[in-house]
């Protein structure tokens, strides 16, 4: 047999965004109506890449650390929150026309007077409209908000939580959950939307702790903004000399950008297409002092993934003067109160981690002419598909048994119709990293062929031994090739 | 060693909620700022519980089924959506007061001339005020809503679902998502607020389509509409004698209360507790000619769970003459066109399940005075705690090595601090259903002791054989007397 190989496949925003509704990940949502936009919906095998995503998340940033315990806060929460943390105040967009071309664009608060259209034209200042980008809302009598991001629910719930958990500094507050933003225009399929979902973690030191972790031996290119200043290009280097030469200054912001960028590169993302840029002074949120973004290579350029952002102790500070309450901590150590500091906070939405996996891996199979979904078999939607090679009562009924056993702990299908090419090429390009044929044999020796996604290759299983198998082949526990004999 | 026998401890919701903020399950959102009536932030036990109920509603429901595939919908979506399914005219609540005790009251419009007060007066029905239970929105230049039910992200999609799940009837969509209502009056903590999670699955079927399932073979509490007009009370019966009896007259419907039924009762909760009511005709909501209850024993008396409600072909046919889109199913068999119906949509809340597994695993310890909540392994936020029995650096370092490689695959936590027994109870209070000792003989031997939170045995057992028995545990797949030598 001819080994097939697979080729990478580049592919623009607009295609993924086809393929995504043709194979049922992603629809626009109101799509009956028209559609709606800034929102969409997750079909079938959608919802489980996605819940997937979120479940590897929270495995390694939570169950798998001593320091980090999660929260699921309300999306509708007290609207003094708000007051209290400045997004009432200060979380807008500014719409300006351009007097030359007349093209709408949005811009900051603090690109006022400096920024002017790609065109060259002078921006129409006079008649900017400002947009508040919360959506709004009446609860009972009162004014409330969709939260336009999970990190408030964090801080709010600080000192019950550090209490409830007993969590000594440093620890870490995980939370995962829908967030809304009322963009003046959405756009980019899944990157820039109206309601998103964000995996966040705010991490709380005492002033100037050290960090009491190793910082990863992993290499990324690097953009401090003194380079983006001088229009040099990103370095790539490791993450402990970045820190060294003092590009990144703080050790904690080394080690997080280092821990977000393995998670991505354990779960079958292409390092190459990572870096780490420095946030320029002027680009820096109000409460935060230092900001490195860990940014991937879109197809429509270098876009932010998550911000690794230095907030001080700003919100906590801010809670406590409106509550009036006292949610400084006991340094167990020295026996005095210290308000904690947030040191970073890797904040991801998972829609962009969807869209990084589906680029990465997007690969085409030259021969067969199909698209084969390299996802890494934790991601992978479905985790088998089980076929019998020939459509008769006996074969089906055997089959029947083998899927209902496995369904018991992992998700499989079992592919009806269609020639075995025509069934194989169907679970390759949803990503199934694993197919289970049944034939005559099987009958007989009852055992069963499992052909590997990225390889071809095919291995002949008891079907006693067939369930711990897939599932420690899904888990990374064992090789493919050596679960059983290589029959191709 | 005496045997410490357990009491199931009946508490009434407000207690839960107590007991639910202090051990870090539920807090009331903005607390910080007197809180915010009908949202609630769920802390660090809460959000693992809430994820476990959803993760093994999502197994029974999507992942050991082969009818069934899940989408995950946005929370706002088309305005026109919420015209079509009727919610925009007709989803609200009648607010009125008692002329004569001046109590307020919320009715339902159906209601109005027909019901009275508690206290025997009548209703100022002049002065009612209409509610709208959605909350709206404005997107960009449209009015919008926040979805008041999943189940129309359902039908939105169900045509796009159906072609590339390749779906043939019988078969059903399940979500899980945050649903939000208006509600007047948020009552009975997490039993009625304004944000909620619904766990959802609408069932379609041709019209008059054979049930191909068996009925499992289980008992509830039967209460028809017409034993609830006479003032009978509830009979115990087999869900297929119900049918025979034709009191449940849809077999659909009593497979469908029989399978959420086994849902909780397989999780542990008390099957006592629990009972199905039909719909009076006067209860049916517009679009449904049938209704059951899985209603549920609350310490505030018998309420509704989910509603296993006939929904007919009401929402498809709505979309469809609203959108101008064809929304049939060519039928495999006649090769007709045929619009399917809703036979069944269990629909239910991830709060009230929570609840329900609290007040039926809230045990109490006579001997040793502390709460033992009894939630199952699969449920419970922390799988094991692990604890050295001398505070010792030895000790210390071996525990830890043991804490990361479990923490690789479950959520176990070290439990440092206080005396065994107040680690034990401790741990007996939030659910951890194993914990694990290391004593100066587990430096010797390499062996552990692990001890069964509701029965007290304890077994002694290899370290190297520790992380998968305590796997096969928590599965249900093992008994624990069975895993190694029992020492007490």
């Amino acid at each position: 047999m001819k080994i097939d190989k697979l080729e990478p496949k580049k592919i623009s925003i607009e295609d993924l965004a086809i393929f995504c509704k043709r194979r049922g990940f992603v629809y626009q949502s109101g799509d009956l109506y028209g559609g709606f936009a800034g929102f969409w919906d997750f079909g079938h095998l959608g919802v489980e890449l996605k819940n997937n995503i979120k479940k590897q998340w929270w495995k390694f940033h939570v169950v798998q650390r001593e320091d980090i315990v999660g929260i699921d806060g309300s999306i509708i929460t007290h609207p003094k929150v708000w007051k209290a943390s400045g997004h009432l105040d200060s979380f807008s967009d500014i719409f300006v026309v351009c007097k030359k071309c007349k093209k709408p664009n949005k811009i900051d608060k603090s690109e006022i007077g400096k920024v002017k259209c790609d065109c060259g034209g002078e921006y129409d200042e006079k008649n900017a409209k400002e947009f508040e980008l919360m959506f709004k809302i009446r609860v009972g009598g009162e004014e409330s908000y969709l939260r336009p991001e999970t990190a408030q629910l964090i801080f709010t719930n600080f000192k019950s939580v550090q209490e409830s958990a007993r969590m000594k500094l440093p620890f870490g507050i995980a939370q995962v959950g829908k967030t809304f933003r009322n963009e003046i225009a959405p756009r980019d399929f899944l990157f820039r939307s109206r309601e998103f979902e964000q995996m966040e973690i705010e991490y709380f030191i005492k002033p100037k702790q050290d960090l009491p972790y190793k910082i990863p031996n992993e290499k990324i290119l690097v953009y401090s903004s003194s380079d983006q200043e001088k229009n040099k290009e990103p370095i790539k280097m490791n993450f402990k000399d970045a820190l060294k030469k003092r590009i990144i200054k703080n050790p904690w912001h080394a080690y997080w950008l280092a821990q977000e960028f393995l998670w991505f590169k354990n779960l079958g993302a292409n390092p190459n297409n990572f870096r780490i840029r420095q946030h320029n002074p002027n680009e820096l949120a109000h409460y935060s002092t230092d900001c490195w973004d860990l940014e991937y290579k879109f197809p429509f350029g270098w876009k932010e993934l998550e911000g690794i952002a230095d907030r001080g102790n700003f919100d906590l500070t801010q809670h406590e003067k409106f509550s009036k309450k006292d949610l400084k901590i006991v340094d167990q150590e020295t026996n005095k109160k210290i308000m904690p500091y947030v040191v970073s906070e890797p904040s991801l939405g998972v829609e962009r981690a969807f869209l990084v996996f589906m680029f990465d891996n997007f690969f085409y199979s030259g021969n067969r002419n199909n698209v084969v979904l390299k996802l890494n078999p934790r991601l992978a939607p479905i985790k088998a598909a089980i076929f019998p090679i020939v459509k008769k009562k006996k074969f089906e009924k055997f089959a029947d048994q083998i899927v209902k056993d496995l369904k018991q702990d992992l998700n499989v299908v079992y592919d009806r119709s269609g020639s075995i090419g025509r069934r194989y090429a169907r679970n390759d390009e949803i990503g199934t990293p694993y197919c289970v044929t049944i034939d005559e044999e099987s009958l007989r020796k009852n055992d069963v062929t499992i052909r590997d996604r990225d390889t071809k290759k095919q291995i002949r299983i008891k079907i006693s031994q067939l369930k711990e198998k897939l599932k420690d082949l899904i888990d990374g526990k064992i090789e493919f090739e050596r679960i059983g004999r290589l029959v191709v």
